[in-house]
């Protein structure tokens, strides 16, 4: 078909070509997977390739989405594999419905530590996007969506966090995960202590009375927007090393989601920043 | 053991008591199920006994749960049958694994069309909130989530939008969807229509750049917010309908969850007449 890019074909769901692919679902629920990371679908398969943020491994494609991807399979470095099969192979790699048809396997490489991050001298327009014990994948996913369309500048994450490029964060994230710059581990404290160093205000995201109203603060030039778990919420040594604010809410009811708290911060400074 | 309601055990998970429980699952994908709904959870099951919208037709728990919910079950409707049942034979009636082990069944009885709701003259406070083609069970539970959040005074649903009180939206929605006042009917362009004749702004959010930048507003006494599907958006004779206003975003990327969105508007609104 004229494909510039190697192209095999798979027959044999056992075929180690493409045991990256095997049991996806299983793989969701472990740390490590060697490394890998999974894509599924176009539009996060296009993120990755456009980006170059991560090596690509591999791709893994249904039969019938390779002509229909053509255009879009241009942009696959040179001598990076591409794997088809028919669906039901797919499916069977997969473990189970693969509507999509689309997956590619990624390299995580180094993910920084955010004390390193911090380090790095890049000039970095937006607040960044902090998160401590944030263990739903959707939650982080959402974090990170929420962080691009507000141009945040990166996302630091603590050791408690869940992986922001398990499958399923990046697919909330719409790809956000595969290009927003973020860094990853230690503690949350030691994570709000390194912020707070490099001069950052450090506004403590929580529901709690005595915090200040987001609209009554000025908004700092150098700002990072932390959130914690959904649902205790920060503890109190991170609350008290930073400046707590809260989301005027209605009383009497329980709270919102804590990525919809982020976003509710992101687009409140985004929109003092604009104005 | 002394409780106040009558309570029944059942051992067959054909027992014609509990076929309200019956296959929750596929139940989800159907509308009707004969005006009835299902509640799952301790939060929420304590939400419909007490906020006393919407008539309970039983209880279902597992025989564990029993003894713990004793406080909540004093506030049990006299008359409204408590079944219980081992945890496996609760598992084989839902169809899959109850880990909750808590269930009720509530009667919708008359959900009024927006045309009645407006035509309520009950003093209202807070925004009101219409959805337009919102289809996803998480979607519009997070709306009325959001909605209860920052005081909205009731929402507004098209013909087209999903049930909120599907099992997964009353869940996503912490419950308010059991409490907030809601109509539901007609095209979403009546339904618009009917809230302009009403005296409301109809503030209709698209990421569109001819839209007015939501800060740069004043915010209206009598305000509504409508929100549309997510990947489309709203259409084109809605937004010439209304006011189209924006979120301001990064540019580059692709936008947020409508629910997110709606989130945004609302607690901006909130912030605004608080200030």
């Amino acid at each position: 078909m004229g494909f510039p890019m190697p192209v095999f074909s798979v027959s044999d769901p056992a075929d180690p070509r493409v045991a990256a692919y095997t049991s996806i679902r299983e793989k969701d629920l472990t740390s490590g997977h060697g490394g890998r990371f999974i894509v599924e679908g176009k539009v996060t398969l296009e993120t990755l390739l456009t980006r170059l943020r991560f090596a690509v491994e591999s791709l893994f494609l249904a039969e019938s989405r390779l002509e229909p991807l053509k255009g879009l399979l241009s942009k696959v470095p040179a001598g990076v594999p591409v794997y088809t099969a028919p669906q039901d192979v797919m499916d069977q790699v997969a473990g189970f419905p693969m509507h999509r048809g689309v997956l590619a396997c990624g390299l995580k490489g180094n993910i920084p530590q955010p004390g390193e991050f911090l380090a790095k001298d890049e000039p970095r327009s937006g607040p960044l996007l902090l998160l401590s014990d944030i263990s739903n994948h959707d939650n982080t996913g959402a974090c990170f969506r929420n962080a691009a369309a507000f141009g945040a500048g990166g996302i630091l994450l603590d050791e408690r966090c869940c992986d922001p490029l398990y499958r399923k964060a990046i697919r909330v994230s719409s790809g956000a995960s595969l290009f927003l710059p973020y860094a990853q581990g230690g503690t949350g404290l030691d994570m709000v202590n390194a912020v707070l160093s490099a001069g950052y205000t450090v506004w403590a995201m929580t529901p709690r009375a005595e915090a200040a109203p987001m609209q009554s603060l000025p908004v700092p030039d150098k700002l990072a927007i932390l959130l914690g778990a959904e649902g205790p919420g920060l503890p109190d040594d991170i609350i008290a090393a930073a400046t707590p604010v809260r989301i005027p809410m209605s009383g009497g009811f329980d709270s919102i989601n804590v990525a919809t708290a982020g976003a509710i911060a992101l687009a409140h400074v985004f929109g003092e920043k604009q104005g």
